[in-house]
C-alpha cells in the first residue's frame, strides 16, 4: 500500500536553516549542578531565564542569588510525581535554621505575574476584532494569525494549531520563544513541562526566587497567574524528572522515611561557567517554526493514521539545540 | 486580611461519602512486578484495564498474555522523557530471537480505536443541539451538561470545566470513570498521564498488546485514535516515571551505552494476586466528582489568588483509593 508521508516535526527542525536559530546568551542561562549520581555520572540542569517584560523582579533576585553562590550546598527537596521537582534550602520554613538570604532582594508584587500584552499582538487583535462580525470568537477563529502578505509571525497561527478558545485564556501563543497566554490586555507565561517557577507561601507572598521548581508532569495550568515563572529547563530535565519521588506530603523528601535529598553542588549564571555549549532556540517567528508547529498539530508522518488537527500549546515545545 | 477559603479538590475527595466510591474488580486489574530497586524495595505497578466498549480486542489479548505468564522475564525497554515508559520483549523486533506469542491472540482492526458514543451522551447531544440556535458551539457552550432537575451526570459539566471547544474533538468528558473524547458519533479514550497503550508498528498493524507503554509526561494527545488505549496506572506510576531515561533513539535503553533494562518478574491479572488491596474509584457520575472537578477548574483554596476558570480533561484525573 502506498502511503503519502510528510516530514515529521523533528525532520522539519533538523532541516531548519541556520538563520532560523536564535542564540541564547550565556548570561541568560542558569546552570545547576547536582551531586553525581550513584554511578558517578555528572548531573547538570541548564535553565533559560525568562526575558523582559516577564517576571524580571524574580529573575533579578535569581541573578543575585547565583552571584552570591547562595544555592551551593542546598538540595532538591521535593519531587512530586506528575507535578514538580523543587529545590532550595531544606530549612527554608524553619526560621531558626534557615539559610540567610543575600541583602537587596526585591519583594515583587503579585501584579508582576502578568505583563501588558506585547504591542504587536495587541494591535493585531484590535484589527482582527474590528473585522469580526462577532466579538466572541467561534470555532476555528482566532485573533492571532499568520500574515501572508507581510510574511511575519507575531505569534503562531493558533487558528489552525491550538485550542482556538480556552477557559484558561482567550488566546495562547508562542511568542519570541516562549509559550504565553493572553486575555488581550495582559499576557503571561504558561506552565508547560519543563517550565521553572518560584515557590512561595500564602498570598500576598510571591516568593524571593530562592525556592524554585520545574514542572515534571502534565502542564499544571491552574498555577498560571498564581506563581511567577522565571524560565525553562533547556537541557538535563531528566536529572530532575527521573529522581525518586518523595514520601512526604506534596512529594517533599522525608529523611525519616528513607528519602535522600539530592545535593546541589553549585548554581551559576551561564557566563560564569567554563566550557558551556552554545545553545540556540528555533525562532518562533520563523517559517521553520510555523511548519514544525503545524506538523505537531497535524501529523502526516508514516506512523500516524489520523492527524489530530490541533495541539495544545504545551505540546508544541520550542526546539532548543547546541550550536553546530 | 480575611480570605474566603473553599475546600480544595483533595479535601472534597476525602469527604466523599462511601457510596460514591466504585469498587474495581480484581479481574479488571493488571499487576506488574518489576525487579526490586537498588535498595531492595519492591516495585509494583497496578493497572486498571479499560472497560467495554473500548479496546476489548487488545484487552482480551492482554488477559491471555497474563494467563500464559508471557511477560515474566521481559523488561522495561524504553523510557523517553516527557513521553512514555514501555515494556515487553526486548527482542520483539528481532524475528530470530523474539519470544513466541501465545496462540489465539486476536488481530484487532484500526476501527477499534474508537467506539460508538455512549447512548446517553448521544441522546443528550441531540436534544441540546436541537435547542441550539447555531450548530456550531460557541464559547462557554457545551452539549454535555449537569442536569439540575434530574440531578444526574452523564458526563462532567464541560461547559464550566473543560475547554469548551477543542481541535482534538468536539467534546471531552469523563464518563463512567474514564476520560473520553467524542465527535458526537464516535468516542475514544484519551492519552492522559498514566494511561496505558499498545505499542505497534506501522499501519495497518495495531499491535497485539504484548508491547505496552504508560504515559509519563504531558498528555500526547496526537496519539489519540492512532493507538489503542487499554487502561491506566492506578498505583505505582512512580516506579515507571522515575526510571532512568534511555540513551537510544526514542528513549530505548541501549545496553551498549550503559543503560540497564528493568526486569519484569511477573505480570498477572489482579484476581490471581494474593493480598492485593481493594481499589475503588470516585464515581464520575457522583456529586462528589462534580464538586471535585469544579474545584480542580476553579481553585479557591488558600494558595490560589486567581482561579483558572477551567481545566483540561487530563488535569481532572479520576481519584482512586484503597478501600477503607
Amino acid at each position: 500500500m502506498l502511503v503519502a508521508v510528510a516530514p515529521g516535526p523533528s525532520e522539519i527542525v533538523a532541516k531548519a536553516p541556520a538563520g532560523d536559530w536564535v542564540p541564547i546568551a550565556p548570561d541568560d542561562l542558569l546552570v545547576m549542578d547536582l551531586a553525581s549520581d550513584a554511578k558517578g555520572r555528572a548531573r547538570r540542569v541548564v535553565i533559560q531565564l525568562m526575558p523582559a517584560p516577564f517576571s524580571q523582579g524574580w529573575v533579578g533576585n535569581i541573578r543575585k542569588l547565583a552571584a552570591a553562590h547562595w544555592w551551593d550546598g542546598t538540595a532538591v527537596t521535593r519531587v512530586q510525581d506528575n507535578y514538580v521537582a523543587q529545590w532550595g534550602d531544606p530549612e527554608a520554613d524553619n526560621p531558626a535554621k534557615a539559610k540567610k538570604l543575600p541583602a537587596g532582594l526585591a519583594v515583587v508584587p503579585e501584579s508582576e505575574y502578568t505583563s501588558e500584552t506585547p504591542e504587536k499582538i495587541r494591535m493585531r487583535i484590535k484589527v482582527e476584532r474590528a473585522a469580526s462580525s462577532d466579538k466572541e470568537w467561534g470555532r476555528g477563529q482566532s485573533p492571532c494569525r499568520w500574515d501572508r502578505h507581510s510574511k511575519t509571525y507575531d505569534c503562531v497561527d493558533v487558528s489552525s494549531l491550538y485550542y482556538p478558545l480556552t477557559r484558561y485564556a482567550d488566546v495562547e501563543q508562542v511568542y519570541h520563544g516562549w509559550p504565553l497566554a493572553t486575555d488581550y490586555e495582559q499576557a503571561w507565561p504558561v506552565h508547560c513541562y519543563g517550565m521553572v517557577g518560584v515557590g512561595r507561601n500564602l498570598s500576598p507572598d510571591t516568593g524571593s526566587g530562592a525556592e524554585l521548581y520545574a514542572v515534571i508532569g502534565h502542564a499544571p495550568r491552574h498555577l498560571d497567574r498564581n506563581i511567577a515563572l522565571v524560565g525553562r529547563v533547556i537541557a538535563g530535565i531528566e536529572h530532575l524528572s527521573s529522581l525518586p519521588r518523595g514520601h512526604g506530603a506534596l512529594g517533599f523528601y522525608e529523611v525519616a522515611q528513607g528519602d535522600e535529598r539530592v545535593p546541589i553542588t553549585a548554581i551559576r549564571i551561564g557566563s560564569e561557567v567554563a566550557g558551556l555549549p552554545r545553545y540556540q532556540y528555533l525562532s518562533t517567528e520563523s517559517a521553520s517554526f510555523a511548519a514544525y508547529a503545524n506538523a505537531r498539530a497535524n501529523r502526516h508522518d508514516a506512523f500516524f493514521i489520523r492527524p489530530a488537527g490541533g495541539a495544545d500549546i504545551c505540546n508544541v515545545p520550542v526546539p532548543v539545540r547546541v550550536a553546530k
